[in-house]
């Protein structure tokens, strides 16, 4: 049973300012949850239905467990359908990704994503490409939004991601810096480097011109038919893909 | 001026059963609608803000105008920061695509997507690649659903689209049907024919038994990470721009 400050409570952090406040985001599902068991990320507290003490794994002693009913459970959660299981876990402090880890192979870097869900997507396809890093502009989308963690469908646990100033950021690396753009040299025919960062800009409004400054190599991804522009996710993939295709091929 | 009654019109077709009952859908933004002016789309009637009267294009007598305010505007629109401008536009008939019709180039089979924002997204997609075809199994998500349409970016307006029973409609075609599988050939080793469907299934249960018994090659992005699946209008579009790649390189 929970009281009406701890519903209260979880509720607030919906929203941006609490989770900022409080330092802590939702998780929801089982499947996604346990992908954070084994993390970085220190869960502190689970709420879940009676059937689903069975599955949960041997826990940590300092993670609080609470039993709830369905009727708490649709309170508390983001989802229009729970998931049955919903934990509450402590946002790590932004630190910057050392530019030498990012010598090893590719790297994404968001210029002012807007939409949760593109957010998420991107995520989530980067850990299938094994690129381990995202460095995201101040004004990219928060990544701890329910619907950003959602999409990522666990990835979020393994893709080490930080915010920091990207014009800054990148006046001083060494390592090519890719961007996809609508006027760029066709995709299969760029000389990909063994590392990089590929740039992918706001929904809208495309690279800011700060960060376009700083772009070694811009790439465009053959149109064959009459859509205008690509989701910026589905831009984000492709490019993934290729880069993948070509370093392990 | 619009009558409550409008207004509750209007607001019925948010819902999948007055749609269908009444038989239009909602088409919200200039740069969406243009697309399906020239289309073969039948636009019903147009509700706009008073600065969008002098970019309308001059329009087929049979169109009703109706200028709005921003509070009516509000009401009627499907979303959180509406665009100016709302269309009511003719659901066409479904027909079925017919088989011929698929021989030249490669075409999609969607057997079951159920997200909305999935659907409009590789719908958009096909369209940059130049598929101009997607066959979509009867339990997938209505293409007129209003979080379908925006995800498009108006390439509805060009993508011809149909629902039928896929085992039916599979069983009896000459062209090879590929579909994207967790446990399949890789798909860079791929050998492409000059044309072919692409099938891609639901979010959570993948490709239906009917369906994968009609296959006549599983293809599988290779995986360099972690992650356990890729989002379905991902695996769409890498397998998209890959056939694409393949077609004009």
């Amino acid at each position: 049973m929970l009281s009406k400050s701890q519903i209260g409570f979880i509720k607030s952090l919906h929203q941006k300012k609490y989770r900022k406040a409080h330092g802590l985001f939702i998780v929801e599902g089982l499947k996604t949850l346990m992908e954070f068991f084994s993390s970085k990320y220190q869960i502190q507290s689970i709420y879940y239905l009676p059937q689903y003490q069975s599955l949960l794994p041997k826990l940590a002693s300092n993670i609080k467990l609470f039993e709830v009913n369905n009727a708490e459970l649709e309170k508390i959660s983001t989802l229009q359908a729970p998931q049955g299981i919903l934990a509450l876990i402590a946002i790590p402090e932004n630190h910057v990704i050392a530019p030498e880890a990012l010598s090893a192979g590719f790297s994404l870097v968001l210029d002012g994503i807007q939409d949760p869900g593109n957010m998420g997507t991107i995520i989530r396809t980067a850990d299938w490409f094994g690129f381990k890093h995202i460095i995201c502009s101040t004004n990219t989308v928060e990544v701890f939004n329910p619907k950003t963690v959602q999409a990522t469908m666990g990835s979020l646990a393994r893709v080490d991601i930080c915010y920091t100033s990207l014009p800054t950021y990148l006046q001083h690396l060494k390592i090519p810096v890719y961007a996809a753009m609508l006027d760029g040299e066709n995709l299969y025919q760029v000389e990909w480097q063994q590392e990089g960062l590929v740039v992918l800009g706001n929904e809208g409004q495309g690279i800011s011109d700060e960060v376009a400054n700083l772009i070694s190599s811009k790439i465009t991804i053959p149109r064959i038919g009459a859509a205008e522009s690509l989701n910026v996710s589905i831009s984000a993939a492709i490019i993934c893909a290729e880069i993948s295709r070509n370093l392990y091929k």
